[in-house]
């Protein structure tokens, strides 16, 4: 029988996109939420010993677990054979530290919820700082693949004569990487202190050419203040107005307005989260990486 | 050392009103929303050892589940001796059975979740439908108290000759019950239908006095049809405009509204949801219950 692909708002076309990369069908689900704020879920579609592919991008995440619980447990109640947890984009990645007393370490409390809920998940360049793998934050087998390929390919056949840039030496090898399979020249930020209130920024490689176009590569766009900062310097050093291009687009907040002001003049990002901007489709990678997988 | 009791909004006043009844210490928390819609949680009361209370009162259910999971696991992981679960309002508890094809069983899921939170759980009037037991439920001792009580002593104590009345026969055990308690008579509503389009509603017990002040008394208040309707009814038949009692005070959409134009010349719940009406405190019996607990 073939796969079962299920979605959970915002992931239709997502969804939608994957089950056609997979030959799969794509499941259809009611969703409905009460005036007194809960929510009800159906299957409409038969899950008895199949195996079912549950993908549900999880921005803004307080408020998708306990539906995305209701989807996953219900498909197993209804037989399925096993169920694959996509989350295109996976919250709560960065606080991954008790920095304080008395902080939650939500990465690994979370990581744990959704552990209960699935097989085994599979998302997208999820933010593992201090984390030496994924797996070791989930209970059940996970996986992390890394969008840089379909980043490389956009760059490649998009932008002419670019050059690729990081906002900080911590993002160089990120960057080298998306830079040499799209074939172009690539420099980060360095940050030089002088002292208290002396802090020089200039390009780490110096030589490169500056005429050629500034694409900002990131994993993640949220507030966007860093974009908009490593945006606004390098147009301080001569620069072009910059593309930024990341994997993950959240635009939290005023993200879009900071770009904007910060002159940036297009932005990219992959479908992991959906948008105007999500014009990169990662699931021809994940389809890929669905079927290979064991 | 003291028990330590935490709250998550709104649940701060019932948490300190709990506090003060226990002779417990009031846990203090720092909770923050990011611009992505995480959330970040910080315990600023010291757990090690102690045996901490977590308040979380569970009206718009999803969006709270992973805070409470935040202040729960994190007591936990900082030595909490026990940690012991009151939701003065448990959700979910209504999809207690899958009424068609691929329903999600809501309750059972929400349940499984909690469970792995705490090491017990404390709610009231819990809406146990098809379920013998709340015990039946978790996976962890749950115990589900009954509000009556209070709501007797308020009507008591602020009603001049109250009849209290409830909206069907299913509500009569209930309703007598209250009545007992309070010292005052009391009737539902019977529905008898005479053929498709011939439904007569009339008072159980036709002998009630007419000229008492009707207490319309019912379990909860969600988006408030069946209480408008039954005070409709009662003014058709001839009974002053009643007051409404109820424990649970949800005012879900319209509620209100409904009830003001049902002509409910006052609205009365308990504090297991804040509000401008939660004049009746459940404090007390659950202080001691808690007590008087394993």
């Amino acid at each position: 029988m073939r796969p079962l692909v299920f979605a959970l708002p915002p992931s239709e076309r997502f969804a939608d996109a994957l089950a056609g990369k997979l030959d799969a069908e794509r499941g259809k689900i009611e969703l409905h939420r009460f005036p007194d704020g809960e929510t009800s879920l159906r299957l409409l579609t038969d899950c008895q010993e199949r195996e079912v592919i549950v993908v549900a991008t999880l921005i803004d995440p307080d408020p998708k677990l306990l539906p995305l619980a209701l989807l996953t447990q219900t498909a197993r109640e209804l037989g399925a054979a096993r169920v694959r947890l996509v989350t295109p984009y996976l919250a709560y990645m960065r606080q991954d530290k008790r920095f304080r007393p008395g902080e939650a370490v939500s990465n690994r409390i979370f990581a744990r919820m959704l552990s209960e809920l699935a097989d085994e998940l599979w998302t997208f360049d999820a933010h593992l700082h201090r984390v030496a793998s994924i797996d070791d934050l989930f209970d059940i087998p996970a996986h992390n693949l890394h969008a840089a390929p379909a980043l490389s390919d956009w760059i490649a056949n998009n932008i002419d004569r670019p050059l690729l840039v990081g906002p900080d030496e911590e993002s160089q090898q990120w960057v080298q990487d998306v830079a040499e399979r799209a074939g172009a020249p690539f420099t980060v930020l360095r940050k030089e202190r002088h002292g208290d209130y002396d802090v020089r920024i200039t390009l780490a490689d110096p030589n490169v050419d500056r005429t050629r176009q500034p694409v900002l590569v990131d994993d993640i766009i949220s507030t966007a203040r860093t974009m908009a900062e490593t945006a606004n310097i390098l147009q301080s050093l001569g620069l072009r107005a910059p593309v930024a291009v990341a994997v993950h687009g959240l635009f939290a907040g005023d993200a879009l307005h900071a770009l904007r002001k910060a002159g940036v003049n297009r932005i990219v990002t992959s479908n992991t989260v959906p948008g105007p901007f999500a014009e990169i489709d990662v699931t021809p990678m994940l389809a890929e990486a669905l079927d290979a997988g064991p």
